[in-house]
């Protein structure tokens, strides 16, 4: 897990910038038999994919997923597998103005602070682009785990407009363009969303991922603790700022008679949880239940609002973003989180395995 | 980087239960000749230390560290530091009780799901005592980082009562039980646990943890970035249930115009920033502004108010905790949250030496 | 460093099978502001082309080498760089025959029994073709560890004839087909090769590598040692059957006084050794004398000769390769071997760096 | 897998120095249920301890283990297990010499030149005493592995001194003070060796260790190959300058004719293998054939006779090294080169359950 390398026993490698010929993934760790296609693997892509509503970036691209390697006639055969997607959308244009200008809120001056060059173009490694290879990872991820784990995830919160969750219905999440679980609180989003794309401004969010069906015992104490490896899963995505798990920030109001879930004898021999503040995880594993976890993104800062900024030379500029943005980043968000919840499930389902049979 | 070693340079694997003989941390990659005493480390150890007020669990034990390895003639010497704490107050007493219910909100039943047996004297491996270990490694975390990095941490909210930011001074930290960096909220506080404390009950907390002198460059994006490793850092502290960075969850709530932090040409031809929603990250590398970082902890679960809850032969059973508990955990993960940032800062100071020079 | 990656600071990841569309490494950890381009990594990816002989197997590639990623306007940025080498020839042939039968002294049966299914062509992904995105992560090691190291290699003995150690000179290596730094040897090689060659038979050799330059204080003790991280990097190598450093096996019958290398004091206020058993390695760290490695490849298994086996169905059968085969696949071994002993010494230097300054 | 940490899921951290209070091993990824006592362990500390025969060093030290985390009730937990070894022969001696002189052939100069500061005391961490601690570990592995797997290891080179193939004998190996598998051989070996100890001088050795009963399919291409992780295990024993797996370096004199193992149809469906030149390892995959590999061992610098070095102010000085000495240290390697073997396959045992099932 370093750098630019995710997972330990099921793990995957991202490589690529946005204006590059290519990015990818090299996924290892797989196990072999699993039958999967590019199709399967598209179709996830097609949901994070730019352009698909005027709520997201305009840059298009088919983001179409290429397997080079590690799959034999339709099957895994526990030899890497490399994912490759062609970036075709790179519009020739003057980059010299976004060259010597640090974007405020983006990376610009920390990559050049760090390593002293930066492929400025769309952001180069730090754009959002390289979520196209988690999603794609992801896909396999879900192969490794099998039908009997489901991992859904909704846009909760636009700005400081929460989702009624007495309305919660997963089934809405593909109904409407902001993967949104409560149909009332998506409409009046696209109203909302939509004067602020007018007035070519940005908004932040949140987001819910819940994996259901994982069986209790899943979890590496001390330091591969499944929440907190859904932390840093969760918080690697583009303009994340918080993760929760469960009650979240809130267990710090509660007290000890709320928070505990209390167990009673269940169905199957095990215990029926009554209530789940803890989001399914307990000492850092799973108890059986959803594991519910929830982060925010910031709202990008590609606004056409002027910024003050410093250039390469540390000179006083306003920097402004023209053309295609993305005013609520959250959106496409959504599909990178169901990636990274499973990718950090396979592993766990993996590390499991190995030290528990 | 896996299981009980956290880390990727400087890096220290924890061992130990609650009621064993000992629990201790190996560290490595500690750089040579830093001038380092057990009695440096006792300090960090003595601030985490139980006992020191009515608002902490009674459970006293010294905390004396010892260096077994990786010392010599008070220097280290580039070979793995040995850190063992003896533990000496296991009071002998008839665990037959706990060691058939598994308390809610507790890792009792997830550890003899995944494991099939379980060290239930004092929660073996799932205590907190474990912690003790990780402030001793971040003594030797502080040594590496040297003196021009200032670590400290706050305790900034106790249930839904948060401190008054306008009265926000570091110097109080140390001036009341509760490493609350405003003392009037300090007092308030005192008030509101006594309450909490004498019906047996307990509350949650938010930690605030900054970091000041890092400079801009460190961080190693996509999957060691600076924001994500502190996130698992903080999650794995126990009880922890979400992670913050600068605005944090708040970020969702925030457009574009408030989020991201202008720049202005600053003295030394670096840029000024106007403000810090960022928290000192950006890419996940930092921008040279202090880092910023909270995170949640629930109430703990040992109260006096019985709690419905199973039995290891899946039978109902209320189950109470009599004798010693933390009213509010939050406030011995203080020191924690200090080790587990200046280890994370040390681990990424060194990939930042081997990568960039 | 797990499955299909190498390295800890310097680091890549191969992925890609013998008769996939295209194969590659994922480097990682790489330095900013290296100047790198194919055209460089083309020259190390010629010396180990198949073809380029009656002595190597006539399977013709071009192996050019692109870069996707990490490098932009030239010089690497700090991401990863991602190497593609297109597979071309790929005839098209009947595989029905060897996809049913495990050839002897090849890797057929234990994937098999490994995996469940492998794919066959060419041996997939235990092809030596992996070999050629070693070489091209080599190349950018070479870029890491700069102009004052000098790594080279040579093949010193094939069958049971070993080079003249007196006629030894390093500029013979790529004046004959065998990277033979004795040009005697390697004219009797000639005959002895044609022979073995046109008996349709194969010969087994040993190969040493020699990096100069280095200074002293690289290497990671315990367990990564400098000598121990150069013999599973050599073993790693296909065929590869024994790893020496330094006297090597012969160490076992020297005494203490033949063997330590005694030290008289240099020009340069550091020691200067008398004699090299250690091969420039002491403790796992280097001495600042060269660093001398060997290791020994089997013969290929795939000889005209009709050799006893058993099929998928545990059937006895007799397997014969038919076609292009390479006589003594020690040749083609010579640039693999300089190319991991450059990755070795790029990683060492990054760890040395990162925890002694 | 760096620095003083060996494996990936069956992984431990040694520590500790030769004069240092203890030393020590963290176990970590130990599945849980495992019965194991602290004599269970001793056992093979005992084989390793020095002072048993005049043949090995005299310095007396009990080895006496003590598991200090991790097992409970006689059980492991899946939590770290602690293995600490006390050190008690620490004779209080004037190091001022030693402190100051380079011994040609140890560790002291490199140690300098790496960290600046070196523990000179007995070796300080290059000391062999390290090898307790993995001896100590090589218990814990042995029980993962389970009755079905006999690991074993015999001396059979000592000097130039090859033991007798044909009167190989696993029965003899503990009946002399060679662990040897051939008791002639091992008679005349203490007559060399008498006369090498009386003279002040030392002599190098060959052990060869082999493990039985591993089924096909162990092994991680392309960097985790089981004879890659042997090499690198083996290479990481003090002393040793080769490691050889099945025919080893003399694989480079066969003609493929010779080399590659035939099969035939077995009696379980499987193939029987007609020889084992590829010690049981093709494609970095086991066969299911023994395991076997060798490493050769350089005889131990401290000897009678006086040798040229340096001293830390690079003056030359004559060192001479009085008191206890090994004349073979080959020896003590027996239960070394054990313990790292089953290390390895425990390791694999469950990097190959968690790919495939």
């Amino acid at each position: 897990m370093s750098y630019n390398t995710f997972g330990r026993l099921f793990r995957f490698t991202t490589w690529g910038e946005s204006h590059g010929p290519a990015l990818g993934a090299t996924v290892d760790g797989v196990p072999p038999l699993l039958e999967i296609t590019e199709e399967e693997i598209q179709v996830f892509l097609d949901k994070r994919k730019p352009g698909q509503s005027k709520y997201t970036t305009q840059r298009r691209e088919p983001d179409a997923v290429k397997i080079l390697s590690g799959v034999f006639e339709g099957k895994t055969t526990g030899t890497p597998v490399q994912l490759m997607i062609e970036n075709t959308d790179q519009r020739s244009k003057d980059y010299g103005d976004i060259a010597e200008r640090f974007r405020p809120g983006h990376a610009d001056f920390t990559y050049m602070e760090k390593y002293g060059i930066r492929d400025y173009r769309g952001g180069g490694r730090s754009s959002a682009r390289e979520t196209a290879a988690r999603v794609a990872a992801g896909a396999i991820a879900r192969k490794v785990l099998g039908d009997g784990i489901t991992i859904r995830a909704s846009m909760v919160q636009m700005g400081s407009h929460k989702i009624d969750r007495s309305r919660f219905d997963w089934a809405e999440v593909d109904r409407n363009p902001f993967f949104c679980a409560d149909a009332e609180t998506a409409q009046a989003w696209a109203t909302e969303l939509d004067a602020i794309r007018k007035a070519g401004s940005s908004i932040g969010a949140v987001i819910e991922v819940v994996a259901e069906g994982v069986p209790a015992g899943w979890g590496a104490p001390i330091y591969a603790k499944l929440d907190a490896d859904l932390a840093t899963a969760l918080m690697s995505i583009n303009a994340a700022k918080g993760v929760e798990i469960g009650a979240g920030m809130e267990a710090a109001t509660l007290t000890g008679e709320e928070n505990a879930d209390e167990m009673v004898p269940g169905a199957n021999g095990g215990p029926q949880f009554m209530s789940n503040n803890a989001g399914g995880i307990l000492g850092g594993i799973s108890t059986g239940q959803p594991i519910v976890a929830r982060f925010a993104v910031k709202p990008t800062s590609s606004i056409l609002t002027p910024r003050k900024s410093v250039n390469t030379r540390g000179e006083a500029v306003d920097v402004v973003t023209k053309g295609r943005h993305d005013p609520c980043v959250g959106i496409r968000a959504v599909p990178i989180a169901e990636a990274m919840m499973a990718i950090v499930l396979a592993d766990h389902m993996m590390m499991h395995r190995a030290q528990c049979g």
